[in-house]
């Protein structure tokens, strides 16, 4: 495993190619190209596939010449807009826009993982259309890394689909177990289905049969906790947490927004005398560590699960540091062989599966 | 209206009466009726109706004489348990425990309102079944304040119930703007619908088909702004936010454990080094202003509506500062007549549906 040592184990490994629609994002090139500078500097064994419009991007290659020294670009008559809609940017971009490529890159076995910033809901139809899902998976899922007390978890589905029946919610664990293992260096992750603590509510069939369904899974590297609720999320009470989309995205933003409010509130108390802000001054380092673990940045990018292919989506709205961080985390599924373990643990899975409902070999 | 002044407005005002389940919560009665004296001394013109064990209730009430010279004490036999179901509390309790004792109180005309720390489900159960609905609303719903960055907001349902139809989601809208019109002194408060901020997918049917109905209603005193995101709950970006039980709870829940997790590492950073724990002696005040900001206690309390009669369900964990936040926010929904609002409102709401749904009069 390499984790914070990447960078060491890097300069032996073998190359990892990442694709990168460098059009994505609320600020244009300058951030994804210079994310991957950082990103290569970490990781020198990374070369680049880049695509994008080439009047905009080539001048910003030039201000990375090492960057550009380890990519192909290919220029892109087409890119989607931040605020198109899924149906359209698929009728518009397919087969020409940055965002396309990008994502053809790994089906053509030219790139391992591909990044964008660009229009979630686009970048998802895209993926879907172009990848296709994998065997036994029906529903794609976005997997997101949340910061908590004990580390870091992971949460999915954040906004993929909304809804989820209970053998949707078995695949999201399947596959947020093996992602666990391939990113933080785990055997046997916990996995929790979120829901609400009370026993005797109408409406929870999925979940309930999702959790009974789990239960009784025996799986190498498979660890099913049970239920948690919303507040097991900051506590860090499991390793993976499995919920569908719609309240995944809730929960996500929900907490962002609090994060965000704290910090408001802290910052405002720190100003609002004159010993108080002494007290900062003395306390500087501490805040500073702080907003270190708060800083959004450092947990960018959302992990596409259920294609054949990784494509990791950057906030659009973070800046080159944070653009660094989604391609570090690709460069870790690459690496740690995220797609190898999800098709292992579904061929498991498959043969836990009563023998009914598996096509008959006697006939 | 009296807000932060009520305690002056109190000492000439009508009395209100109180009804209180003593025996819910995880620690026993000590803390409800001492936050029963916290209440007393702020608003002198409460009275309280008191339901629980006489061999625990009475020794505690002898410490509190003030609490005592203001209420009737009635010893009831039974308790319900803190982990009993729903079913069950309600076929071992009606009519007979301290938690039902409390709501009827208020069915009876004896009390305005009723408190208890007890069991969620049980108490919701109970409310319902000993209320009953108010004419035109289908399902209860639990709202809960929300601290913001504008000050307060409030969300419901965090968790009566599971899923809501549109029909249902607009029930909400409705009771939601009432209760901000008597708990924030405010004429106009705004309502939003919470949604995933992703336009073209599916399962969304019931926030669409609620959003476009809204838009379409013209009530006096209701205000609908749109669609909100998770993120839009810390930021008070809305007076009210709408949504159904599960997404609300986990948002709820999931903010609450932010909060607790940012807490705690802003505890360790102040004690990691000298220079870090002297800054914090500097800065004790500012400190103190934000545990007094983020302190869960003061915003203790969540509201039953729907039901013909306010019921507070309070924190089972909090202690006789938090008990008393519960009391007061009972105490300000009877002075401010939240009841007669969301009446008046439901009824102004029916005239305002197409002749073709109503009864027809001509016949």
């Amino acid at each position: 495993m390499f984790g914070a040592n990447s960078h060491l184990a890097g300069t032996m490994a073998a190359t990892v190619t990442i694709s990168i629609d460098v059009m994505g994002g609320d600020t244009g090139p300058e951030m994804a190209i210079g994310g991957a500078e950082i990103s290569l500097i970490r990781h020198p064994n990374i070369r680049y596939e880049l695509f994008g419009e080439k009047d905009v991007v080539e001048p910003v290659l030039e201000k990375y010449p090492r960057v550009k020294a380890v990519s192909n670009f290919e220029h892109c008559d087409v890119s989607i807009a931040m605020d198109a809609k899924p149906s359209q940017a698929l009728r518009r971009g397919r087969k020409v826009s940055s965002m396309w490529k990008a994502v053809e890159a790994i089906k053509n076995g030219s790139s391992d993982v591909a990044i964008s910033a660009g229009n979630t809901g686009a970048l998802m139809a895209m993926s879907k259309f172009c990848l296709r899902m994998m065997a036994g998976i029906e529903r794609p899922a976005i997997a997101a890394i949340w910061p908590t007390l004990q580390g870091e978890s992971i949460v999915l589905d954040v906004g993929a689909t909304i809804g989820a029946d209970a053998q949707q919610l078995i695949d999201f664990s399947l596959m947020g177990s093996a992602m666990a293992r391939a990113l933080f260096d785990l055997n046997n992750p916990t996995i929790g289905l979120l829901n609400i603590g009370v026993e005797e509510v109408k409406g929870l069939d999925e979940i309930k049969t999702a959790g009974a369904m789990l239960r009784e899974l025996t799986l190498p590297g498979f660890n099913y906790h049970g239920f948690v609720e919303g507040d097991d999320l900051g506590k860090g009470t499991v390793d993976v947490v499995v919920t569908e989309g719609f309240t995944g995205n809730i929960a996500l933003k929900s907490a962002e927004g609090t994060a965000k409010q704290i910090g408001e509130y802290l910052k405002a108390a720190m100003n609002r005398t004159l010993i108080a802000r002494i007290g900062y001054l003395f306390a500087k380092q501490a805040f500073d560590r702080l907003s270190d673990k708060m800083d959004p940045r450092k947990v960018n990018g959302g992990v596409f699960l259920g294609m054949n292919g990784v494509v990791i989506k950057s906030h659009g709205g973070t800046d080159a540091e944070g653009f660094a961080a989604a391609i570090d985390l690709g460069y870790d599924m690459v690496r740690n062989e995220l797609l190898k373990k999800i098709s292992h643990d579904l061929e498991n899975y498959e043969q836990t599966r009563p023998v009914a409902e598996q096509p008959s070999t006697e006939s």
